[in-house]
């Protein structure tokens, strides 16, 4: 079982932002920026690309409406987007409020705290 | 006019990997790893999630499409995704075939003769 369906199953505490039947979003606890969420499938699948095609889409979807959601909380340049996969075995997106290149590197993190944290899970939860 | 609206119009060369009405895919004539291929909206609009939900949604499944193409001619652990945009102000989503975290950093880049682009051109396309 990887963390991330220990986080969805509520195993492992999260700052969580979204939920629906499909698809878990919650804020990276190691973020490269404040804002920085991440959206999982709860169907526990590796690789992005071997979604099937309905799930990859709805997933896409999901992201939009998030991604949309933290831009009217966090000022910056523009949200970006991330899938890469090689550390957690278990599709999940990034969406990273951009204001440099190295925001979306993951060579810098930020320290938040657990109040910080829970206020902007509130805010962004809220604009959805 | 952005640069990628040139190369869609044929005014600056590219190693075209697919185009549709909508949608145009080229290798990364400076990529990350060989195959690093870019898929971008003919409409010139700035920002990912500023395109209309259609449009977007569009968009994803295409670069899906091209993805798995990829993924068929390039031996790697997986293809990684990431749409950041803060150099050219048009739409663009990286597809790169990854084998580790350094190759979606945009830090390290591979040079490729144009024979090289030209099959993997070729290749990709006929993945599709």
């Amino acid at each position: 079982m990887s963390i991330f369906t220990k986080i969805i199953n509520g195993e492992i505490p999260s700052y969580k932002v979204a939920e629906n039947d499909q698809f878990y979003a919650f804020l990276d606890i190691n973020p490269n920026a404040k804002g920085h969420t991440l959206v999982v499938p709860k169907k526990e699948v590796n690789k992005l690309f071997d979604l099937d095609e309905e799930t990859y889409n709805e997933l896409m979807s999901f992201s939009r409406r998030i991604a949309i959601a933290i831009e009217k909380v966090i000022p910056c340049e523009r949200i970006g987007m991330s899938v890469i996969g090689l550390e957690v075995p278990h599709v999940h997106v990034h969406l990273i409020p951009l204001q440099k290149m190295e925001d979306i590197q993951f060579i810098k993190k930020v320290t938040l705290h657990p109040s910080e944290f829970e206020a902007l899970a509130k805010a962004i939860s809220e604009k959805l």
